[in-house]
């Protein structure tokens, strides 16, 4: 195996005896329910002839980091390094990566793909029979400073020469989740009313990519002032403050009582999705983009007839290409979601912060390595 | 206008005093849950230029006529004609109908379209803003020996010359709500696995109709042994039957433990969309047929992550000619679902056959005027 | 029949004899190739039960009404009234019109749609058996002060309360063609490169709606300088003068040697389709606009390992619903597209600007009944 | 690097001195124009860890074949090994391989698919950047003993237990060109009425496929009765000899007058190209399959109006492992395909049977190994 050699380490570190020191990083590491650290870990390497190692340049905390960190994901292992969005910098690669080299610059994506299995081959890398969601999850994570990303070729994405790169960290999972899961699952069109349940970082990513395909109405559902007037500088049409009103009211009277075209779940309980199935309009879409912990009551005793189609999905990140493009062009402008910036080292505040979002008014933090 | 001769009215009663006498025909009529009756009622006449009065030749009975004769359907009132399938010969037509004149023979669709409304502009004729499914609901229907069609000229279909009409009664309803809210929902494609749950007529109508995708499996899941191998004669490569064995075993038992690829309900309850749940593979459909009175329990915190896509629909029969041209051709043989005959006036012994279908071993009961 | 109160003719006209006077109008009438005149022709009526009488408020003239005034549509009568685009108030219906009423403000399709044929039911109006493009082409048009509109109710449709009508002009015909035969055609998606070959009304047209799905790039090619810098403003991101550089080579130095996505026809000669075929990328799509009077070349000896589509289309005004949904929200601005106001009586001062368009810098003229 | 023993250089080989002399196989070689050799040619080996090297079992001969020996194909290098289709049993894989090891039994598809690539990602891996169809054309192929297979794990599929090899051989290439090419491209849907040009193995593949799709009615046109009368036996409804007929009255008379909804040219010269224009409905679909060699008339000057679709593709065996559900599940019987067998080393032979296809009566001939 080559010899890695790990920034940050520091070169004197080379001069010492290597093979008798373990190489060591900072990382946000989970330790059951409650507990996570900033501590010392050993710096990842090469396992695979397909991984790459990254060096972590920007990082940020998601939603679903919060509830690893309550314990609501078990599989999470104590001593796991957390976190699965970043941008970064190639510092090695397995003899089998092809299209990445040292150096370059580099989205990291949520979802880890083999590019080989049934899944991958039909594009639903979600369920990717050797990936998957597997950073931060089964595997550690981004939220340190340098990180072993398997499958390298199909799971990171280059970034262009002159890129904002930390407008980029969005594309690692929301900006794709808030489009894959709600905007093309739900099919939105040109003219259509779209209602999206829950103006939180995910629903915003929803809200701007819709835009994508110029609804005629973007309406935004939350309990949040300030998020609702947020969504209103991102492009909604329409705000609904569902702790103020009642929601199902307020869309029938802004569409004539026929309800929505599309109805976006972006917040995860059965009260939303509950809502969804009262607003939406005969042959509408209800995507859903929460993640659940519950079941929910369908009310087939009267959708039955009324010939809507309902999806869900966990991101396939298969169309981080496509989102690359639209930045690019300023179709999408992503960094509009960053509200808050801290050093990595910081994470533990900006953990704080993020936890209380409504308060401190945050969307997205950028942890910068 | 010009004279409507009444058949069955006799070519002597014009030579009494029509005006001083109303024409009757024999129709079976509602009068409440558990009350129908086989009674005298005038012959219908031309309400409106699109409408069309067609003389039956050949109808059918439904379940949902089952479940109006119960009173599960309250807006169906006392004194209505039931009955929304047949076959017959234009008597009459408006002066706006166009499509058809005197003497045509033709399928009358269980749906009314206008075909100007937004909804029928969109082939979602079940929604049709003056029509829907009206006929023998909220209008007189066709287990009678005439009846009027509103909007005829996009609610009938013409019977191509030499065609066995009797098979054609089955592209009133059963056919196309299998085709359209099971097999093009389901997004049946060759070589995929399809899980058909109920083997009653409109399960056996989405078995049929499903082979014309070339499904690699079709698995049928019943507690009726007698309808299960005749899901075997059907094309049913699989059946399971739900009563004696574990379903959810005995599905991934058959499918390397991956689940189907589509799940068609087509019963109606709680239990049967929750097997559907169960057995869905990643990626999957789920086609609701079954009109459900009570809401049902979806499972999120499951699926979420699991790409799945749930569908609903009240047949909008916008492919009739399409299903006309594979019945011409013999891709789909209609009439194995025929298990009864019956003369029109035998109706209330018909009745008592189709409402004691397992017993009776009966799928369709066809009654001749 | 009911009286037929013709606005403009004035009530005192009634008190005469009005069976010995015809009513007469102005009208753009095509005498043979080169010969046109603006003369009188009798008032329109209600001929079938379908048919409505509009008012014309606003009209326009078409680059097809240039090729008909030469004479390259043979089927155009001499004595034919011109012109297949405009909005206006409804004046009479017949009595089986349904949607619109006496006073209705409308606008009118290019397209006539019977609703009830195979063609129609499958969306494709511009084949109706009984319309299709028949408006100031096989029966009288519209650049005159009333038209017979023949199955109003499906080629109609409703201005809503408050509109900028001289701007709905443009969705009688130039908006959803290039809406429809580019845009939809061409299966524009977010991030694509498309390419417009003709930077006339149509090719405006469809760089417009183009924009309804956040292309990255869209390049307009043209010869006319003036064309072009319309198109930067209209939201060209790129402009090619095809008589100044060799725009293929331009193409592939945009496009990283790639070629496009997306290459939308909207000239209709050989050398434009030829520009296509050179410039499509692998799996691209030509999508051809321009009314062709010639065959062209087709390069399968290279095409036909290329994984690419070519499509044509008559518009069918499919999309005139969600347009005008489009349009009322803001995402779509048509009345950019006009450039020339005159008063209808000066008809023929406008066509020679129309005629003269790139010396008179016209795109859409607008004419003021 | 692991020992590859070869079979066929028997045991006895290993006991001499193996790295001293180099292991031959016997292969069909192209020398140029005209010439073809059966000759002793170097065993391959793995020379990338993606790599994996096939013992063939049966392979077959391509039409392209018999182009590439008439010199038809210049990137062909004297000295190539022909073929790119087969059935074999993995010898050896590189480290970089995961879904297949030694012993295995595969299908070789006629195309390398990397797997990682952008075009390969969006399933054309027709024009996968490091692959495509290369076998037999630009690196060594399959008429020989043994096969080194770049990117093994994306461009072999798994043959289950007790298929039948010689029928897979048919999903090499034949069989997805004909269903990705033809039907897929073709949209053909139940009910359709398709007319195919060109009876040979394509046209024939194409014949197969689109009845997963349970057409109405499929037209086989050419001028061999043999190959017409063939046609029959797989499923074609009609056939047209058009050297005898009128083809294009031909069609006309079948269909009323409108033409064939999907038109499949499957020869490749413009007659046949120009055949489909002739008989194509509005609204239809012509998918083009044939290897062109020259340009071709595209009758734009008849259909821009005409709402057609023109498609072009190199296969992208993107339908393998549907296609194996269908074999494995008796919808699609391959063998059918199969009229000629050979032992490979009789391969000279069974190039002259195959080159007089239409007096031999071949369609697919079968060499084993």
């Amino acid at each position: 195996m080559e010899t890695l050699v790990h920034p940050g380490s520091g070169e004197i570190a080379l001069e010492e005896k290597p093979q008798t020191k373990v190489k060591t990083m900072k990382a946000l590491v989970y330790h059951g329910p409650g507990k996570k650290s900033w501590e010392d870990k050993p710096l990842p390497t090469i396992k695979a002839a397909t991984d790459a190692v990254v060096k972590i340049l920007k990082t940020t905390i998601c939603g679903t980091d919060l509830h690893i960190m309550k314990g609501d994901v078990p599989e999470v292992a104590d001593g796991r390094i957390i976190g699965h969005e970043g941008v970064g910098i190639v510092e090695e690669v397995g003899t089998g990566v092809t299209n990445f080299k040292k150096g370059d610059h580099v989205i990291i994506s949520c979802i880890t793909s083999c590019g080989k299995c049934d899944y991958c081959k039909k594009g639903m890398y979600s369920h990717c029979e050797d990936g998957g969601w597997i950073l931060g999850h089964l595997i550690d994570g981004t939220q340190t400073e340098y990180v072993r990303i398997p499958h390298a070729d199909n799971s990171l994405y280059p970034i262009p020469a002159g890129a904002d790169e930390e407008a980029l960290v969005m594309l690692s999972d929301i900006l794709p989740t808030g489009f894959e899961c709600g905007v093309l699952n739900g099919q939105v069109k040109p003219g259509d009313t779209v209602a999206i349940v829950g103006a939180g970082p995910i629903g915003l990513a929803a809200l701007l990519t819709a835009q994508f395909y110029s609804p005629a109405e973007v309406i935004l559902i939350d309990m949040d002032d300030n998020r609702l007037s947020v969504a209103k500088t991102f492009g909604a049409t329409q705000t609904i403050n569902s702790g103020l009103v009642n929601a199902i009211e307020a869309i029938k009277s802004l569409t004539n009582g026929k309800g929505v075209d599309v109805a976006i779940e972006a917040v995860g309980v059965p009260a939303t999705f509950e809502l969804c199935q009262e607003i939406i309009a005969p042959g509408g879409h209800i995507a859903n983009i929460g993640v659940h912990g519950k079941s929910v009551t369908l009310h087939l005793e009267k959708l039955w007839a009324q010939n809507i189609t309902i999806t869900t999905r966990l991101v396939d990140t298969v169309t981080t290409p496509l989102l690359l493009k639209t930045v690019q062009s300023k179709k999408l402008e992503p960094n509009n979601l960053i509200t808050h910036h801290f050093r990595l080292d910081q994470i533990m505040e900006a953990y704080d912060t993020f936890g209380n979002a409504a308060k401190e008014r945050a969307l997205k933090v950028i942890l910068t390595n």
